[in-house]
């Protein structure tokens, strides 16, 4: 096995055990490592990287709990046994492309709201582990702040919102490439108002807009709700959106927005590179058409770095981005913004007309964890654990699914999504799982012309030694639909 | 002065004192005592009345505080010198009555912005005064609250919304005739969201929507966002919305819902009578025309009862009950509700479509207040607290607004409608006050058709002797437009 091409990067954010964790992942990907081989000694390959022994460790810990290796006693790191295969990418059939529609059912909100049933197990929604969450520090930070600012947290936090919060939002998204000033961020109550606001302020009724496919369900149900027509552009799992889907669209159909989520897109997990972000501004903004990008799970990347935003190669104040605290640190608090662009204006009229503003305290709270709960560490220690759960979740979906079963490999956030052999029927899988307590989100959702039958996503998040058993009960049942 | 006909009713829930003091004000009403005239001493009414020293002292006080007696220095209590007259009845031709649509500036937009300015004198958006407010109370239980429900404070309150607040509102509302279930009851970020979701819930664009006139600008705006018409209803300032021209208005339009404020009306302040209510009800029923009732005033009655609400009348689930604790607790806080009767799945469907659901922290505070803060209390005092105001505030319009002006004499809620002579011009008068450092709420905003030029609201929460000097500015500059 040869790595001398292994240079490391010390000027890199990335520290030097994730660069070799990297490199020897990228061996087992280009198959030099194959299931069940032993991977070089700790020792070993301390000298042949020529870094430190605790650097090996940590990298062969890191890959452990990804369940890319196992150890095993007395003998070393292993290449795990099997891995479970990334899904075919979509089919590109153009002439699927035609604008639909939507008319979903009320399976959405029945998944929403099991999310109240404590006696389920939640692989439903995608909802952050409730015991990963900073509750105690952000109760403290609640009472404290809302004594500290008695006025100011009973009283309106009038568009454009909390001014301390929209301050912390534009400082951190400079990691993200973006270049806000607090001026240019509107507090809105969760990401679902941001989205919500900037469909309206974009669209009338029978405007078409266009989707990544799958989407998230609730873009479908929002479009609907306006009178919007859905164009489902087809993805790929790896790097988001096609783009020449998008473009091809775009010629046959006058699309008044675009809705893409760049990072860690829901469901499926991708990132879309850096190069198809510049590439997709610049492709909507030639023909004058505003992107809504929705940077929800940006925070929770497996790497270390964290992705950066499309609308950083925005000029023209097209892009609108939307994201929210929902995913990282409290759902309940509905703590989103958007930097609406050169729509600021109009949004902020609209948000003053529709709920007047979001509540106070909540903004002031998640403005202090920001500027003084450690964020940043917090986040390091929450996307480990994601990764973990993402790994062993997609593993045990490996041993127990039909055969034929795919599943993504999502780079960060918490959601897999798994296409099941054909037969299976994901609204007949929810109906059994949920007879067994458990919760999970059928495909057809993720699309309005009732595609992706045979598909699931499913919430890692939850996932654990405890839930495990109930993985395997629904693979079981998907077993049981596959062959019956 | 025979005050024979009294008779001290020990079953009301209006303490004897204010029995008192309402056969007092009855007869100064009805011209029996006149202006200027000394009342009978204490100890003389006490003996007449067969009533206690003390309940006849805690009357005068009572009057003396709503500026219906003056005391004197060792002589005793007399009929106060001025009191502002009750504006002319709207007029209510009939010519008036047709659909507009709605299409206002940005005037309500920058008023409630004014909020933020703690430089100028708030007599222009309708929030309450936050020295009145439990802030110290709130911000306790929003830290002990979380603390004690850390789980359920971080996640989503999933429509209908916080089942221990639920329970609050339905006990309460049994107050105003209600009998309503927690079940029954959808929370919302504010009234705002309430009433937005009742329209779309019950209207698609180009639907006509009956309101009262003057109507609350925010009710005209969300009516032009969701592209629907307002058909604007006369009100008397004593009684609110006109039956009588309503049912002209529906027997010529195809009206698909109505808004009323039964309840201390924003801006007259008008309590719609019992009789009223029903009849309002009965009317819209028979012709199947669902009524969209906002209660938002209605804790804050200046008598020692709190008004019942229409809802008590409608058997068909065809009203819709909204209200907030915007007006009593805390405006920042963002918790309103609905009582959506039959349209509660679509509204529940809705809400998790545009918001999701409102911040989970400030609805555990405000049900935590409800149950274990006093509020009952806390109303009796801040209700006396904005009666005071409310009387001062029209006294000194009546003694620096140009002749002619009248104000309303709200029993309710703490806006105050003033009615200039039709040479002032409202939105001339809110440039030079806002020059002063002072913010008002001109007329025009009121109408969908530009009525109510030479008419404001005026907030009298903030009104105390540190404003005062503003309101003479305020009447100085009236005085000014009027003679110009």
């Amino acid at each position: 096995m040869s790595i001398m091409e292994f240079t490391p990067n010390k000027q890199a954010k990335t520290p030097l055990y994730e660069q070799v964790a990297q490199r020897v992942s990228k061996m087992i990907e280009q198959g030099t490592l194959r299931p069940g081989d032993r991977v070089p000694s700790i020792r070993r390959l301390s000298q042949q990287l020529q870094v430190s022994i605790n650097t090996v460790k940590e990298a062969y810990g890191f890959l452990e709990d990804r369940r890319v290796l196992k150890a095993r006693p007395q003998s070393g790191y292993y290449v795990s046994a099997r891995r479970p295969a990334p899904p075919a990418a979509p089919s590109l059939s153009r002439s699927q492309i035609s604008p639909t529609r939507v008319s979903l059912g009320e399976v959405s909100q029945m998944i929403i709201r099991d999310t109240l049933n404590p006696e389920l197990i939640q692989f439903g929604c995608a909802i952050p582990d409730p015991a990963l969450l900073p509750t105690d520090k952000l109760a403290r930070m609640l009472g404290t702040e809302a004594r500290r600012h008695p006025i100011e947290s009973v009283s309106y936090a009038v568009p454009p919102g909390c001014e301390a919060l929209r301050t912390q939002i534009a400082r951190r998204m400079v990691q993200a490439g973006c270049n806000l000033s607090p001026e240019e961020v509107v507090i809105t109550t969760g990401c679902s108002e941001a989205m919500m606001l900037a469909l309206r302020a974009l669209c009338a009724p029978g405007d078409i807009v266009a989707v990544e496919s799958p989407v998230y369900f609730n873009f479908l149900q929002l479009i609907e709700q306006l009178g919007l027509r859905a164009l489902e552009i087809p993805c790929t799992p790896n790097e988001g959106m096609s783009l020449e889907a998008l473009e091809y669209a775009l010629e046959h159909n006058r699309v008044k927005a675009c809705i893409v989520i760049t990072n860690f897109n829901n469901p499926l997990g991708c990132l879309m590179p850096e190069g198809k972000k510049r590439q997709l501004v610049e492709m909507l903004g030639q023909k004058g058409i505003p992107l809504v990008e929705d940077d929800i799970y940006g925070d929770l990347s497996f790497d270390e770095e964290r992705p950066s935003v499309a609308q950083r190669y925005d000029s023209q104040g097209e892009v609108l981005l939307c994201s929210s605290f929902s995913k990282t640190l409290a759902p309940g608090y509905r703590v989103g913004w958007i930097a609406p662009g050169r729509y600021q204006k109009r949004i902020e009229a609209l948000q003053m007309v529709m709920n007047l503003c979001s509540a106070t305290p909540t903004q002031l709270a998640v403005a202090e964890f920001l500027a003084n709960g450690g964020y940043d560490r917090y986040l390091r220690s929450i996307r480990r654990e994601y990764a973990k759960k993402v790994a062993c979740m997609s593993e045990d979906i490996g041993r127990s699914f039909p055969e034929g079963t795919r599943v993504t490999r999502p780079r960060g956030g918490f959601t897999l999504w798994v296409e099941m052999p054909t037969k299976v029927d994901s609204l007949e899988l929810y109906d059994r799982a949920l007879k067994h307590g458990i919760t999970i989100t059928p495909g057809p959702l993720f699309s309005a012309s009732g595609k992706y039958r045979n598909c699931v996503r499913l919430n890692a998040a939850f996932y654990s030694e405890r839930t495990a058993g109930a993985l395997a009960t629904l693979g079981r049942l998907a077993c049981e639909l596959a062959t019956s």
